[in-house]
């Protein structure tokens, strides 16, 4: 399978190291909007300008998307799955049908199969989600993130006046995720779920009562939760908060039996040291079966919940089977 | 839809009562090979004879087999998938490409659509192993089982002379476990993995101390981990040790990077009060997708892997997009 990168920012460099582990991907080149010549892959593959993608058409099986969702994947999803087989990590949530209705349409009109909001979430704890619904209808669900690093909250302290740098773990709350695993189905508030721990730099001078203030009474990033703010320098910054380590878990807890007698908790529980590079796992994967729904001429717009789990492993049928079930 | 239960022991009472959690699952009747005069369904369901359940084929869209992997399902199920549409929980991991080939001739040849090995292992464990694997394809896969009731294990201690009555519990180790998820990757021995706990009813006069002897010297039950035996009486037994509750997890510990940098690990977990009652919840989740199968004309055999997961959920793919992605 040849695939396309599109953008050469954190997810796109993960794509390139994720494709040296799978044997069946190959990398045709980076994609980029910036001057080609500026780029320099990690492993020597090759750069061009993102307007010439279509003149590398017959050396593409599928383009993976790696685009921020604010602005560019809206636009540039559906106009490549005109011409390409597409995967992209679009998540927006609440953005998600729309998306889905214009890369549809897109996908249809070219004869190509596009899946968007690929990669861990949107993706693999949406998946968990579904699963554990279905099993046990009779529930509740929990998603929690972290410890990671909130790219949004990041940047969201770095507008903030007086600020040079900034990182924002999101903690989960651990009494909360020990009531859910214990059963007890409890309702919870955004500050009982999660903490945010915040790491600053702040400019020589900067008012740092106010850069606190500015942070904790943010509305939506921090006001709902307990906020934690550390100040630092630029070299412990780099020195100790360089990664993007996330992760977290999706739980249900239900109840089965005449008399809903007997619980049961599913926990799906993800600790990553490289956000990006896991959800580049995930984007190779799905590309692999948008290939082959696209070659049995399975058209049109998908997600993660429509692929059968065996065409996402290099493995056949037979081998499945005998090896995994 | 309307299911058969076929067979009605721990998980056919189980699928009865999941049943009732699914507004959209309707049970037409429980079909033994006891006298149907003898059994009493949980919730009033009609029992009939089982050699008549072709007299209700217009009545009936999926078959759900709740018999055993020894001797039951190798017969039934291919019996059945040619005249039904049907899923079973065949367990017995090494002969599951066998069964899959006798089950994939009946039902192609029926017309029908089959779905063996449901359940959580094989089921959601081997699901597990899969999305985990393609998703990080650098790595080692752990299963640990328990802490929960081994029916295979608790049968065979009750086949030593002397013993009336036992439950086995597997239990994880949890250093073991510890070290996976640190992302060691360790190699882990059968003793260094589980160890298991014996709860025995010895009958009056008998020799305690050869029973346990038998017990931990027993080839491949026993003989390869820690055990403990405990000897309660048949009072206690049923105080503390008539549920059947079971569990366990699966992990994947990999690494990415362009030279293995970054650890990651996805881990799933069960917690199961009654491992039946969950394992019905997953076979009811199975027919629905097996119904929708058979009406769009996909025959044959399938297995978990070859499900897309939207299948397994009453809600539409809107809803679904809407709501859990």
């Amino acid at each position: 399978m040849k695939i396309a990168i599109h953008g050469y920012g954190n997810i796109g460099r993960g794509v390139e190291s994720a494709a040296m582990q799978n044997p069946d991907v190959q990398i045709t080149g980076v994609f980029t909007r910036r001057d080609p010549a500026s780029v320099k892959t990690r492993t020597g593959v090759p750069v061009y300008a993102a307007e010439d993608i279509r003149k590398h058409k017959s050396d593409i099986d599928v383009v993976i998307l790696c685009g921020g969702s604010a602005t560019d994947l809206p636009v540039m999803t559906p106009s490549l799955a005109a011409d390409f087989n597409v995967v992209d990590s679009f998540d927006t949530h609440a953005k998600i049908p729309q998306h889905f209705a214009a890369v549809d349409a897109a996908a249809k009109q070219g004869g190509h199969t596009a899946l968007i909001s690929g990669g861990w979430d949107p993706g693999m704890f949406s998946l968990n989600r579904l699963y554990a619904q279905a099993i046990l209808p009779n529930g509740a669900d929990y998603t929690f993130w972290g410890r990671g690093v909130s790219q949004g909250h990041s940047d969201a302290i770095r507008r903030i006046e007086g600020v040079l740098d900034a990182r924002q773990y999101t903690v989960p709350v651990g009494e909360a995720v020990d009531a859910v695993r214990r059963g007890e189905q409890p309702t919870l508030t955004a500050r009982q779920k999660h903490r945010r721990e915040c790491y600053v730099v702040a400019a020589e001078g900067a008012d740092k009562v106010a850069i606190e203030q500015a942070i904790k009474t943010m509305p939506n990033y921090f006001d709902e939760y307990d906020t934690t703010v550390t100040f630092i320098t630029q070299e412990e910054l780099l020195r100790d908060h360089a990664e993007l380590p996330h992760g977290g878990m999706v739980l249900r807890s239900g109840k089965t039996g005449l008399n809903g007698e007997h619980k049961h908790t599913i926990e799906y529980k993800l600790t990553l040291d490289s956000n990006p590079e896991f959800t580049a796992g995930v984007l190779i994967a799905l590309a692999r079966a948008v290939d082959r729904l696209s070659r049995r001429g399975d058209t049109g717009c998908k997600t993660i919940f429509d692929i059968a789990p065996a065409d996402l492993s290099p493995l056949s049928g037979e081998q499945l089977r005998a090896k995994l079930l």
